[in-house]
């Protein structure tokens, strides 16, 4: 092991001298133009530059900023990863109002979730080598071109899990697996109740729980995702309508009550999923921080929820047989050093996907430069499954800007691709931003209500 | 299902008639004397009467007597059992003291659990027949010759499952497994702390939890437990001292803590647990009852415990990634219909008593008569493994009333046996006892210090 420790830097720094230019080379044949000049140039004038995801100051979608930052240097335990994939998760909307614990400075690079390829890896790291394909649970930056994340927050990806699967999984289906697997102890005939059911944990939440046998998920979440997850086909027993009298719809179908309870903190009215719980029954408060207050009330509504005020006498759950968790990854991860128990979750989500037992809920891919709008979907919950950023993506066109060489024959184009299947559109979307790129320049005109690239598969 | 159901009452009135006269032969012909002659005169002058441990006011050992009850009659649902062996839990210590929620009125049969014979099947009966072994945990009443049981607390034996090693581990160590299976979540290389680890569920959490690959236990006890543990060869990896410094003994072996701790709301001690949670980590309340005030204020001491003053924030356990759970079996099988969650348990039980996986730990057995020894011990703490009540054994000799036929020689040979194995001895005294029986009529003296038929097997 020790022997492997000093080989390893040696042999990386070798590999990243003769690596890096061939990779280049290699991103810019995938988009599949074959001129590789414009990339080439670009790093010539900015060798040390890389752009990424700057909150400027907390507070709203303006204070997220795509700046050219210094590339990142990789310390002591440390990889170096070139981002292929960012994760949206909700965490990431509450850091930005700083409704969380002890936030850091101001500017700081956003994100909790990539997937990439290790380009350099820092002394003392054990297990990885220079061209790995990884997924990444940094604390921050990880929404950018490359990011240097601790190696004990990195995971190996098996070869048939590609950087978009694994940006759209990692996360949700982790947190989802220790919820369901590690704290509710789920097994064959309970029942479930997801409040936030359309979100991206509900999602995975529904999925692993569907590999055990006769489980029935009771899922709330606004009717205004209702549809598009009955046409997702996400496979909830009852979906239950945000705001309605859930409590005697669930009471209809189990009179006794559910034996889970998952409360992702989002809102006042889960107190009512408590009275719900089986006796054996348990409760279990997850999500990304601690809202104290938010900036943005209406959406922050879960400061007057009841686990915020009331406290619990552990007689009550011992009279009435029931269990209380609290679950908290950010917490776990980077204050508890709990990587070990959170990677082994990883491998068993990452098995579960290579028996196709569990498939990844893709709702749309983003360039860095529509982080804002992509955020504002998850805010307006209008997201069903992953929101994933592609650094490799090009901006879609902005309507503030006239546009350059752009004519009314590209925007005809564009929304005729509307109607094309996701799969395909998006890989024409790519080839013919690519084109775009070189005729423009990057800063090109097009429609405001442009969303970005959906996918409902 | 419904013709069996209509079917067995009617057989087992029919084998009732023919069986019962046979049953009480074969147990004077197990007793190896083969002179039934007392017994049947016994029921000849008292048919329809049994013999009960009656709990005639709450408070100190004088208020448990036997005495003559009629024999129960068998309601709709519920089968007849001819007891064999009783299981002393620590909860029947609390009854007898009143410190339980709602007790029944004085005078009440004692008693959670037995095992036995059924003897007659009531109407509505499914899936047992007169003949059938089983064990029971009824709410009171199974301390006596028979005991009328609604069948959902009645549990078939396995054939290799005999009388005594039902009562011995059917009640704890199907709490033992609820605890660490389905609320703790026992899996491999986690750490428990067991608070009493010398009790009867301590005993069973050990070595249902050595059934899984490295688990550390630190299993705290009074010191005068110690050695008893040790000569049991239970199975525990690091035994504390109650009342000495455990914290940081444990914290020498784990620095970050325990990933379970299981307190049997036992003493005020208990609230330093929570702080030796590590992450993730689970703490479970369990007990027998609701212990609020106790005639007995030293015994009773958990009344200022720390779960029954401090309430515990959801929030908290969110911010600091632990899990409170509490069970309390009583309630779930007597008021919250967990019966067959329960069942579910014990067949599990079964399958690893069946599989050598574990072995019961028996204390010693008693006569019903010396029923109030045999709970003092429990109350000193001095039995390490199950204390059990025989409805077949005779009384030990009592020290009030002078021993007729009883000299100085007989005195000096018990003596002697106490010298002698265990299980041996125990072959012996019954045999012994048979005889003082057949030439003292019952009443005999005997050395005041008799401790029942000790027995660390």
């Amino acid at each position: 092991m020790s022997e492997q420790a000093e080989a390893a830097p040696a042999a990386t720094q070798e590999e990243q001298k003769t690596e890096v230019a061939p990779e280049e080379n290699k991103d810019v044949k995938e988009n599949g133009t074959g001129e590789a000049e414009p990339v080439a140039e670009q790093e010539k004038e900015a060798p040390k530059e890389m752009r990424a995801v700057v909150l400027t100051g907390f507070g709203g979608l303006k204070s997220v900023k795509i700046l050219k930052k210094p590339e990142p240097t990789v310390n002591e335990g440390e990889v170096l990863i070139r981002v292929k994939a960012c994760g949206l998760n909700f965490q990431d909307l509450m850091v930005r109002q700083g409704a969380i614990d002890s936030p850091p400075k101001c500017p700081f690079i956003l994100g909790f979730e990539c997937a990439g390829e290790i380009e350099q890896v820092g002394e003392g790291v054990e297990g990885f080598s220079v061209g790995d394909q990884v997924v990444a649970l940094p604390e921050y930056r990880a929404w950018a071109e490359l990011v240097a994340v601790p190696a004990k927050y990195v995971f190996k990806l098996p070869k048939d899990i590609s950087h978009l699967d694994a940006a759209t999984i990692t996360m949700n289906y982790t947190v989802a697996y220790i919820l369901l697997f590690e704290l509710a102890g789920l097994s064959k005939g309970k029942s479930i109740l997801v409040h936030s059911v359309g979100g991206g944990v509900g999602q995975a939440v529904v999925q692993l729980a569907k590999t055990v046998p006769d489980v029935t998920i009771f899922g709330i979440c606004s009717k205004g995702k209702h549809e598009a997850l009955k046409n997702a086909k996400s496979p909830i027993d009852h979906l239950l309508e945000r705001g309605s009298d859930y409590t005697s719809e669930i009471r209809k179908v189990l009179p006794d009550g559910v034996d889970i309870v998952l409360d992702c903190l989002c809102g006042e009215e889960c107190n009512k999923g408590y009275n719900l719980l089986k006796p054996m029954g348990k409760y279990i408060l997850y999500g990304s921080s601690n809202v104290v207050t938010g900036e943005t009330k209406s959406f922050f509504s879960a400061a007057r929820s009841w686990w915020q005020v009331d406290k619990v006498s552990p007689l009550k759950l011992f009279d009435e047989n029931r269990t209380l968790c609290g679950f908290n990854l950010r917490r776990l991860m980077f204050q508890q050093g709990g990587h070990e128990f959170v990677g082994k979750a990883v491998q068993s989500v990452f098995a579960l996907f290579q028996e196709q037992k569990i498939k990844p809920l893709l709702d749309s891919t983003w360039a860095l430069e529509d982080v804002a709008e992509a955020m504002q979907k998850m805010h307006d919950r209008k997201n069903v499954g992953k929101v994933i950023l592609d650094p490799s993506l090009e901006p879609k066109p902005k309507p503030a800007t006239p546009a350059k060489g752009k004519s009314k024959e590209d925007k005809k184009k564009q929304s005729s691709e509307e109607k094309k299947e996701p799969e395909e559109k998006k890989e024409e979307e790519k080839k013919e931003e690519k084109k775009e790129e070189q005729l423009t320049n990057g800063d090109s005109a097009g429609d405001s209500d442009s969303k970005g690239k959906e996918n409902s598969s």
